[in-house]
């Protein structure tokens, strides 16, 4: 009953096969190996981007950070979410990487950039030469951190009006497979398609061991990623071990397939915690994480019976068995059904 | 016939083999892994430092910045030599992880700092108040860059000059292990006992995919260097992959099995080397590298014959056949026999 | 009748005159001049502080910068207003000095940090490990960029609040007098009194050319700020001239003369703003500066007679003549009174 | 007697005489003042360089760190001297306004940058890929550090093989009047013409309280300059205060009139000092500094009787009286002639 985080789970028994296999002999080192070679080719191809630059590296947090200082200068500020990973869970790696730039905090719709608050946000910077900070990219994360989805006609609109300021875009694509299953749109229509200038391709919380493509689709860019990457100490010498993950990953559309598990797993979750009297779900969940807000009660219940999850406040232990904390659920591709059952008998019991 | 680089051998299947044993379920993410509790008290039994603070990262560079950024503050100067790892092959990544520290480079011996060589250059700093840097770590590499081996007395010398003027020793052990299996003593012997604050306990050159331990004497820096790697984005997710590797590594001495097969593969290249006419092999070779000067159209016979290995210096295609270029030549754990032989065999042809 | 700024008003002629004084033959470069052993006793013994490490430096953005970046760390976050001069007008220029430290935004009262709110944020941090930022300094202005002044009270409850988390105080002064005066207390009163760590002490707004001291009253932090005053430009070599500036603002009070001058002046306008139909005041003026709704007519008029203030939003030539824009007045020490009379004249007109 | 530093003599009368005039009523902050708009023109005039950008800060730290921050990225190197004030004497700035670029130190002759020793150095990077720094400017002083002066064609020479690399060209001109003078030429041939990019406009050494130019000759550069010199915090919001200045410096050729004075005191000293038995002068001095050995006994007199300057090396009380130390002498253009006849007087007795 593991439903803490998609960073927990395995990577699938095929990465791990396609490791065997890439470790064989003598390879070129830092990116040189044939594997990259063919990574790039298809995800080009995944993207319909066959200029794009395409780069592995090994977190998140790396991926994003490396984009959004390419894409920005120091004395610009990134325009995102209250709640966006790169403002709360990268322990200012984004500052560290961009060289000291600011994060804008733009009031959010369930984790989503809307137009008008981006525009108002857009708006207030710049009115004040140079002392203010200067206009820097817009960054969202699809799917965001609390689950929701956005569509591709708001992706479109937030786009726009980047394009509009002549801002670059850029996407948090930690789950960007499970939000692209769920809107069933191509991946280039999901980024480029909506005026997107680099996005991280997730691969880690969706069955692999520690790998993202950072992709960018202006090749201009490709050569600052480059020594910012190596900079950061994010080029691997054995590189070939991350290519034959990634290569697993793209072949056979397993990463749709593991994405697919994922949301399909997070569904039958939902559906059945709307079973479960006293639970409230908070936002619609689109991808592979819901929250929730269940009474203490019921949480003392499933802690104790061991399951795994985070809440968003206060200790379940003390306090009105029947208030409620919210909590958040992910589900990763190999969370058997046989526990989220299990869990929602228990809170049903 | 590769001796381009042990970044290009493969990792020891008994690696692969623990990385799938550790592919079972759900696991705390982020280095909360039972894993490495395992590595940590392993690694702490290795050095004989119950206290030390001890962290995997994925990339020499990321080790070697992320200590020297702990121990250094930005208006400070690392002694290092002209041809260390941290000035010459990471991109300006100790100035950007270290905030904008300095590198003085120390004239060296074999690429060795000498105590008499150190001491000017410590003494020619904080001569100018505030106007020059400060004075800040001593950086040397044990196995060097040009595969020569300090010797305990060396070290503790150049620990002992550190420890005269209050600086922190840091030691780039990228090739620890070859380093080791050369003096026949103990880890702690070799660090602590010499005076070293901190040090890289490298794996990748030495049989793994990509993990070097970071090891800190003292505790009252982990805190700190918990917080510059997650900022540098160097804390992974699906820690226990790092966690698996390094334990394997320690299992059995698999690492110390794997330094003396690259050692004793490398003493076999330098005598056959030694029988080659023309051949003039520089410097002391110590550990799994060897730097030879052999004439132009050695290289191209073995060029010709599919052998990789780095020149320094020209082109080997244009200019006097009989001129000499100086090559590298590396070892790892995991090249056959057979291709030194064979390589030799074509250099006496 | 410029009310714009008090960066643009002149330097008293004391000032002017101490230049002239402090011109005469050689004299010990970089802080080392005589001149500024007398201004460091004078500052001691204004913030009745005897060991406290004081500095001078040209710019308030410097002095802010540099302070914060002496009491915090790069991964830190500082707890400040979402009108704070470090975060609206200074170009990232903290970020950039602390090595990348965040700012978190608190939400003010009238520009005033409030204890629930504040306390609110700090919880809020350090929820997720390494993950999210590190609490950092708390950071006020005072008086602040709405003209508001805390009270001792107010102070001291945020002093305590800091102290209960170990947090770092800092307090922006560019105002400092301004705020002193109206409270009539005394400088130590203020700052260490409450549990101010460290103070810029304003010159610059109150008629000087540019100088602004700070003040850190734990001499420990000393030599930290030194090397960060150097590495950052602002150690000057000629620094008697801003030793001389000093001098003179400190000498028979001249710096609290000037103080209770732009605040008299100020209090004037207000008096007058309050008699103008349509003339709304916002914020509780407790200094030199006030922000007022104005009808756009009113605006037109007074722009056209040649007044000089910033608007807070639209051009006032379009739109309804009778809606509101709101302004801010700010007096310095050198602004005729008559100039006031001729201004508050055109609005009634 | 005070041959210590240019840095410790008065400013011009002239300039202070400036700033009292400048110092009337309100007028634009933030280097929007009339004066300015006068300084500008009077510079682009000078340099015969109509479309440069032309800005002032306070110290020529900030003119160098901010201009190479300009020029360079910071995954680069650039070139300077050993002695280069941008590295000896800047406590690590360019690293910090850089963002963590490296200096490569290239052999000197005299303290100049020599083109066979610089273009070994250029070439010796890049040679790696992204593993190394990547080439980024040029930096020399002019007059350099040791007080010797490149010739026109050595600049230019350096010039062309900058270009040739298609690498950025900086002067430092600290004392960049006392070059010119000495020259002979104008300010345009001594930078553009020979293919600077961007010098400082040094004033601080030479009569002014405390402002240097920065004259970037592409205007294309001039924004991301802005931007740096706000977030350094080197705009003044007075900057009135240092328009007074150089528009003082720059009228009636004040500049070069104090440059002709300091170059001409100096003279006076060296041509005393060559009759000073025992006596050595090291490097041809072409400005207003000059280094000399000289037997300690000499120095303790000198001393003794109050004279000022700096010793490269050893305590002079202690040690055979008739060892040489070298000892740096610089002239400013304020110092009496008598000051250097009694000097030589007490060397002579």
């Amino acid at each position: 009953m593991f439903f803490a985080s998609d960073n927990a789970g395995p990577a699938h028994p095929k990465v791990i096969e396609a490791i065997a296999q890439a470790n064989t002999d003598h390879a070129p080192a830092y990116g040189a190996d044939a594997l990259m070679d063919e990574v790039r080719e298809r995800i080009r191809t995944v993207f319909g981007a066959p200029e794009a630059a395409v780069y592995l590296v090994a977190t998140g947090t790396a991926a994003n950070s490396l984009l959004l200082a390419t894409l920005s200068r120091p004395w610009e500020t990134i325009f995102c979410t209250p709640m966006a990973h790169i403002h709360e869970d990268e322990c200012n790696a984004p500052e560290f990487f961009t060289g000291g730039a600011k994060l804008t905090l733009v009031p959010d719709e369930d984790a989503k950039l809307t137009v008008p608050a981006l525009r108002r946000a857009i708006e207030a910077e710049e009115t004040r030469g140079v002392h203010g900070p200067q206009r820097g990219p817009v960054s969202l994360t699809q799917a965001t951190e609390k689950g929701t989805v956005y569509t591709l006609a708001e992706l479109r609109a937030i786009g726009a009006l980047a394009r509009e300021f002549g801002l670059p875009f850029h996407m948090d694509g930690a789950r960007f497979a499970n939000a692209l299953v769920t809107l069933g749109c191509a991946a280039g229509e999901m980024t480029q398609g909506v005026g997107v200038d680099a996005v991280s391709f997730g691969g880690t919380k969706n069955g692999l061991m520690g790998v993202e493509a950072c992709v960018i689709f202006d090749p201009a860019r490709a050569q600052e990623f480059e020594l910012r990457r190596k900079r950061g100490a994010h080029l691997f010498s054995k590189h070939r071990y991350l290519s034959a993950q990634m290569l697993a990953y793209l072949t056979d559309d397993l990463w749709l397939d593991m994405a697919r598990a994922a949301n399909a797993r997070l569904a039958r979750l939902v559906a059945g915690l709307r079973q479960v009297p006293d639970c409230r779900i908070e936002w619609e969940p689109g991808a592979n994480l819901v929250f929730a807000h269940l009474p203490r009660r019921l949480h003392r219940r499933a802690f104790a019976a061991g399951a795994h999850y985070y809440l968003w406040g206060d200790d379940p232990d003390r306090g009105d068995p029947d208030e409620p904390i919210l909590a958040r659920f992910v589900c990763d591709w190999s969370l058997p059904e046989s526990e989220i059952d299990r869990f929602l008998d228990i809170l049903q019991a």
